[in-house]
């Protein structure tokens, strides 16, 4: 058995520092790294990639909508032609920081409202996909498990990663418990780490109402902002090697 | 005899629309296309190299500092290192419209500032050229002619364009008249004629001084903004032919 | 009686220029003038406000959603608070470059799709009116005919300002017609005089349905872009002047 | 005898958080607010000055370049006419809060390269205060100790504040030593201690050749970013306070 654990880094942008990278690539085994728009910039990805180059984890590009202020967590309103160009522009930019160091682009994964807006628009994902396939048909399309970014990608013959959430609840019919909810973060790492072996040993979810229901678990998405984040981290880390469940990017 | 007409294109940014790229790319042979920092955006990016492949002119990539309010005209204080970023996050960017349009991206001019900080910055010259060595070592690079960026190129074993201007005049060093004195630019289209075919034919360019000095012409420079301008390139244009010079991109 | 006719103004931004606002200000009786985030910028506002005191207009704030790229005309996800703070922002640099002119802001009208997003949201209505009152209870407030803005304003004690369409038909509710139908907009000065004049003359407007609702005319809002907009705004001016209609800022 | 305490406040963006506002306010008597360009956005502007009134110290406008990534450090060539639209927008926009919030604003100080930029370009700090007099002359305007925005004001009838840092030594002509020298900053509390004591006291500030040189001090700059600073900044306020010497806006 095998998982990948992947988290989103290099956020930092000009004088502001955000998330602990150095901290955080060393516990995981693909990174997804901000482009440029909605956080990055030229600079922070240059020595990024390098990071993720030193620890020879997965990388892959986190490209998301050009809205510094809002941290790509807003949704902005774009034709499916516009989000290929902006899907073609931060992939592009972050293959050429892959070029520079030597290593290759792993996969993509959208970030925030651009990976969200995926949920419910079928079109949207064979946009980001489409513009991929054009780049490179061999890069891996990371989207939420059961998604339609994942099921495009994989109907265009690329390769799906499905993501799992180790941190998140989900509902009844496999998206994410909404961040306004109460119960929309598990906050114990005991609890993560039984979360996710179900996920992984089982193929299915407890979603909030006490149903299992089937999910696929290619990668968990962990986080690494602040000492707290580390430490659940590190134990589930160490929770899925006393599995033997190996840790290794796709 | 040959040589290569370039223009800048690709500056409009999104609501806002600049130059008259569809009437000069029948006139030219090779296109400087803006990489969404100074001017462009990723929707314009991609529909000029669509425009470009249509009429099958060489593909440039036209990196500038990352400043739209200044067009890319001011000076941006960064390092040497931060260039190398700066240039490779824009050339990799175009690099991907590229492969997404099923062309190749033949050569890179820095724009504006950038551009003329390597009249005296042999080292700045040598970062822009460092960040392109390792994208594509086959990539053109162009720059004043007879000035540090040509050289640079040619000593990391890359192909130099020199570059001339056909509307402006030259000082007794080979740079440029700076555009606030009163003679900077020629006006007249037989002038500038005579002037390139001069440069073309006998190698060198008459400065203000009236002396003549050596120079190398690879590529002319011209622009597209106007009735005017276009007249004027394609009066150029017939002058060129009329004496049997064949255009065609490096 | 009497009317205001009002645009758009100092929509330019560092090296891109848009509309024609020499040629249009002398045709109206008052300007909206864009904040530097949707569109326009310090140099702009600067030279704007200096052109509308010229001419002695009624000068207004435009603000806009911080969306350069898409010339405000895209929703922008964010609190209520936070369009307070938007609009305290945009409306506090534009009454400085008033103080600076020795002029008064005298109106506000929000531009593109903050002004949209009013239609159907009374909170963000009040929102922006109590961002505005805080400011100054006298600078009146301009929305669409009828609408929740100009209700909000009113509701605080300012004064609203009722904005029709010269060139825009009419919903039987009273909205405009979506720009992506067929007949949104009237494309013939006659006929948009007569829209006019009935709104002005007879209180009501011709909807598409061929009914006629009833409607208050305070400012009709014209365009500036291009020859053809300018004879248009000039000949509804002139048949406004026949019928004897003041022209005047409120 | 009488001082001021001032830090820059106000500078994170979006989801980017920068300094510890709320623990520095409690410590000093006066606070420079970014202004939304160089650092700073509409929101944090509208809390920062919430929080100023709340402890009621005096209320800065902090322009700077629009330079985000920068941060403001980078020089941005402009002309002296478009340093006074930069001025007048920022601080006009600061103005609005401050209206907003029923307090008054009381200083402008530039920020980073702009502020640099007045110490050997006597028409940039005229420029700044013309800027700063059409707006409100009774402004006080900070700037570094004996330099040329402190003189440009009080030339024009305004209130200038001296300048001087806590950390930072001194060159014989008064600037300060550049931060690329090894001996550019004060660490230790007591050492800058003793070092303002002299400038309030004596008014001379021992340089770094040794000599005393005449020194004016109304404002100490002080810094709130990570624990030390804040230590360091307790102590200087403990030994003014024992040394009476009241601390209090100008």
């Amino acid at each position: 058995m095998k998982i990948d654990l992947n988290a989103d880094l290099g956020e930092s942008f000009g004088h502001y520092a955000i998330g602990n990278d150095a901290a955080i690539i060393p516990l995981i085994t693909s990174a997804n790294v901000a482009c440029g728009m909605h956080a990055g910039d030229y600079n922070v990805m240059d020595k990024t990639i390098q990071l993720c180059k030193e620890q020879n984890i997965g990388i892959g590009a986190h490209p998301g909508y050009n809205d510094l202020m809002g941290f790509g967590r807003r949704k902005v309103d774009m034709s499916y032609d516009e989000v290929e160009a902006l899907v073609t522009y931060q992939v592009g930019a972050m293959q050429a920081f892959c070029q520079r160091h030597g290593v290759k682009l792993n996969h993509v994964k959208p970030h925030g409202a651009l990976y969200n807006a995926t949920f419910n628009d079928r079109k949207l994902a064979d946009s980001i996909v489409a513009a991929l396939y054009k780049l490179d048909p061999s890069l891996k399309v990371m989207g939420i498990a059961g998604g339609h970014l994942v099921q495009a990608a994989e109907d265009k013959g690329m390769t799906g990663i499905n993501e799992v959430f180790a941190d998140r609840n989900y509902e009844p019919d496999g998206t994410l418990v909404s961040r306004s909810e109460s119960n929309a973060m598990i906050h114990h790492a005991e609890e993560a780490t039984a979360h996710i072996l179900r996920m992984i040993n089982d193929h299915v979810v407890k979603a909030k109402d006490g149903t299992f229901i089937p999910i696929q678990a290619d990668s968990i998405c962990v986080h690494g902002d602040g000492a707290e984040a580390l430490k659940f981290v590190a134990s589930i880390r160490e929770a899925l090697q006393k599995q033997h469940i190996e840790l290794a990017a796709i």
